[in-house]
């Protein structure tokens, strides 16, 4: 395997050079908390992605994640994946700011902090992203579910995010002031 | 005078009662710097209030400014002063967090910090807030003018805005990674 | 009553003024979370104030809170309340960054919004400010406790807290990413 | 080569496997603007590292800056690289808050943002982090300078500033109202 080759995918890699890296360095994502908010700004419902694992048949939510790509800005990692994860029709308004809200640290060893992912030491710059269109998730994505902040911090809710994202998602509700 | 008969329109002060006040406290607006993003949320153009003095003849450049009234939530003091000033068709994407990007504070004497209003020690919110459909500003401000960052750098433009709110302006550009 | 007489106390207001004041605008506070952090910036404990109301006998717990004066700066406000709450040994690492985390609105009417203050319409910025020196808080205020994030999110606790303010320091929480 | 061997230098990388790594992925960096600031907060220094090159004998001036290894948090990171670049007594105030005030992104090629880097497309969380003590730059940065925001934003000095950070150090100051 030479690394030197012209990619003709740019970005992506296979899964053994995908593996390898991700023994090496801490590999980097974006992730959005899709929500709707009302004509104030203020967030009525919070999108969340129910997706089913072939591998396992268990059904977990969670929310728009995706790496960044070699040669890719963060705000096109930011698009690219908000359109896979809920179609191109969503219309999300990206942030004017590039900062994030929040930094979320995955680790692969669960406990290190409220967050982990088995596959990898990940860092994702988190975003709130307002959607007005609609959201048609892909296909390994069964479903999207708009939930209230109230339904949303139902333990048996926050509990089922995958990878300790529901910690995730309530650091956000606290964020735009709907913690209550 | 007395405060204790219920006001016909609440939160409105007469220029006497206003002018007292003005003199005990910091008196709280909101302001708004208007953007165009484009599908990324980088932003393409800044809008800029001309506004004519009645006075004095002389054209300044401003950015969205109101008072936020009493027993009226920044929220709604945001929106109602987006509307005051952009009109009723700009469809403002008003924060979903509260939490301004900076803190603006007028002293009437000019020199304390770069901001100044003669009238007032005034504490301002600022925001930005990206707008996406037409504007169509009140009478008194004459027009509504988009220029790029590179166009709203040039000092020129930046001494022509009102208080010392150039100063503003460029901390916005430098927020959105605008600034270069 | 006359405001053009130079005022021995600027910014100080009587009571009549000050109450006639409130009822005018709303009022601008800056509060503000004092928290003990590691060498890695990680919130250990966050202080609390225990305070006794003379007239109900009731204690209740709060965070530190005052006025901005008329003519003072948002800064100068924010150390002379850490300075009167925490006392003079506290040595406060007041941010450098003036934007708050939040701003925090209190109206008279409880249910409004998740915080109230039954004599005025108030508006705070907040911040964090971690502090490394003894606290001694001043006479009014007869105890600081220091609490960790785990004790603090205790409903008991939270409930006990002044005007809602359970909230805030839930949403600071979530900004520290101590929420768990 | 395998990388399921156990590492004894977890984290660290061959120069081969880096230069691997990064033709694959975008490396995670923090980065720091060191700060001196009054009693209030408000900037009054701003440090710069300045590194002689080995290879070309031209002098640059630099942040704070290093990677994010494998396993290691984003604190730990900014931790280690404060003292490296600063030495062991110059008592950083890591921030509370994990949420870098902007994220910096270098791509090899310079023009599409502007920064750059070489050597790899990077991503870079950064902070702005005041510091106490004395700062004692390990041997191959020569030189921490403290220079007033004015000097600082002299074209003369942000120009030297490698990679294009004298943006990143302009927006800093932005963010701290010292821009002016």
């Amino acid at each position: 395997m030479t690394v030197r080759t012209p990619d003709p995918n740019p970005g992506w890699l296979s899964e053994l050079a995908l593996d390898e890296t991700r023994s090496r360095v801490p590999i980097l994502y974006v992730e959005a908390v899709p929500v709707r908010v009302d004509a104030l700004g203020q967030v009525e419902h919070v999108g969340l992605l129910l997706r089913g694992s072939a591998m396992t048949g268990v059904m977990t939510r969670t929310i728009v994640s995706g790496r960044v790509m070699h040669g890719e800005s963060v705000r096109d990692a930011l698009v690219r994946n908000l359109e896979k994860d809920l179609g191109p029709t969503a219309f999300p308004q990206v942030p004017a700011s590039i900062a994030p809200f929040t930094v979320a640290e995955y680790f692969p060893l669960p406990g290190v902090t409220p967050l982990h992912d088995p596959r990898q030491h990940a860092v994702a710059l988190v975003y709130v992203v307002p959607v007005t269109g609609e959201c048609d998730p892909r296909q390994d994505a069964l479903e999207l579910t708009w939930l209230t902040p109230e339904e949303i911090l139902d333990p048996r809710v926050t509990d089922e995010l995958e990878g300790g994202r529901g910690h995730l998602v309530r650091q956000a509700l606290a964020h735009l002031g709907a913690l209550s």
